[in-house]
């Protein structure tokens, strides 16, 4: 029998309810429900009822869900951690090869003036955080003749464990920070690892604002102590008007785009049918939250 | 014994000195000479010695040249034709990666104002001309998930054939230009084939300026008939100040430094270094120019 899934915030997106019923699944009230899709925020969702035992959710962090998966551990809550991995790991090279190539330099310029940059190839790129999105970063790295290192939590698969992350700073030439947002990423990188990276080095950040102390950024940037840095997130966000990263020349902000609406929907609807898919066959779900690691 | 070899013009590069070494050849005046690496333009090179076999120049393209080349038959030219190809992909790469994720415009913008962009991923890029550099692109865009589509003069392995060139304008979501510049690629880009481009089909041009038509390229800019241009070569070069390119919103200039000179010398030493060895060992040389086809 298909299970009954409920879509949430009324009005439901037309494409997550096709994506439920592609999967498997047979739309409901929330009161008759064994499983959600909530593409909305934690304060719009009801108190679930006791017969739920499944909920998915739309985005990858989940730091604004962490009490609600901490208070109930009888439910299997899932992010979208992966399902938008290309998209993203795609606008962190875009970002890595502006920065290294001088592109946000020279689309800010009137006048031809050529510098002797560098390339990519041939550096070292520490990928801190080799979940989904570090993955495909590897992977879209892989024919740049790059050198890569990735640091994880587990320090599995040839990764190196988070604890030799200090080895790291003062040896890559650059660095993509594809780490979740917890207690212990919070302001990984700050003034004492700025200090230690190369003048060329530049650092992209997709992942969460927070890893990075800005002020110790826009200290290390107005120096010209670093390379410079390209920011999809930022500490607060949005970066207000005025903030001095809007002006450092070597700064390049994008504002969250890594994941942009119209290709979200598409995405997140792929996840949801394919989630749907292994709850009706009993199979493992992506992206299960562990409540202690919190993501 | 070690062929004579001249370095010039004087005083000769000494990473050019030094790589004719390695590749087994000897150092000699251009009168005692059987081959020429020349690192000038052809107004400093003197009329070439009867005994003279074969020049390397230093570019891969070789314009400037032609006439020179036409008028010795007897000699052996080579350029520098996909020595540089790595790095002028990459920069084909972060420019295609650029304009489409719109880092061009917020490199630009002062304020938080996310777009929803259109992402790379899932798009048909045409790749004009697939020599050294566009086999490079080619080869970084293999883990991107798009389709591509080659067009070369021969129609070879699995491209196609230029006759075919007219089909691709209206077919490709993204253009990336990587023909050499000879009387038939002139203006290949002009009105007719921006008129049948998409609304948010990008040009990127890293061959010659004169591939591309740019009063017409300005008037689709400015229409946005197309999503935009990123030019690493223009027409003139330098671009002027004042030029409508450098002002349009979708159009990203660099100023020519797909091949930067920091590693332009490590790479033209690479090459010097393996064409003396195969000219030393009697093996076909590396990028040979035809007089007739004028690369």
């Amino acid at each position: 029998m298909a299970p009954a899934i409920h879509v949430g915030p009324e009005p439901p997106l037309e494409y997550l309810v096709e994506a439920v019923k592609q999967g498997g699944g047979e739309i409901t009230s929330l009161a008759d429900a064994e499983a959600v899709v909530w593409a909305g925020s934690p304060e719009e969702l009801p108190a679930l009822p006791n017969g739920i035992k499944w909920v998915q959710l739309q985005s990858a962090g989940i730091e604004p869900w962490i009490e609600r998966i901490r208070d109930t551990p009888e439910v299997q809550w899932t992010s979208a951690v992966g399902a938008y991995a290309m998209q993203v790991a795609e606008l962190a090279l875009a970002l890595l090869l502006a920065g290294t190539r001088g592109i946000h330099r020279y689309a800010r310029a009137t006048t031809w003036a050529p510098e002797d940059e560098r390339v990519l190839e041939g550096s070292k790129v520490a990928i801190i955080g080799a979940g989904g999105i570090g993955k495909e970063l590897i992977r879209l790295l892989e024919p740049h003749d790059v050198e890569i290192v990735a640091v994880t939590r587990s320090g599995r698969d040839g990764t190196l464990p988070v604890d030799r992350l200090p080895e790291v700073w003062g040896d890559a030439d650059h660095f993509v920070l594809c780490a979740p947002s917890t207690d212990d990423t919070t302001h990984l990188v700050g003034a004492e690892q700025l200090a230690q990276m190369q003048p060329h080095s530049w650092i992209v950040n997709i992942a969460r604002g927070s890893l990075i102390d800005d002020d110790a950024l826009v200290a290390a940037l107005n120096d010209d102590a670093i390379g410079g840095a390209a920011l999809d997130v930022t500490d607060p966000e949005p970066l207000p008007d005025g903030h001095p990263l809007w002006t450092c020349p070597n700064a390049l902000i994008t504002p969250h785009v890594a994941n942009p609406p119209n290709t979200m929907a598409r995405d997140l609807a792929k996840r949801v049918r394919e989630n749907v898919r292994r709850y009706v066959g009993g199979e493992e779900l992506l992206a299960p939250v562990s409540p202690e690691q919190g993501y």
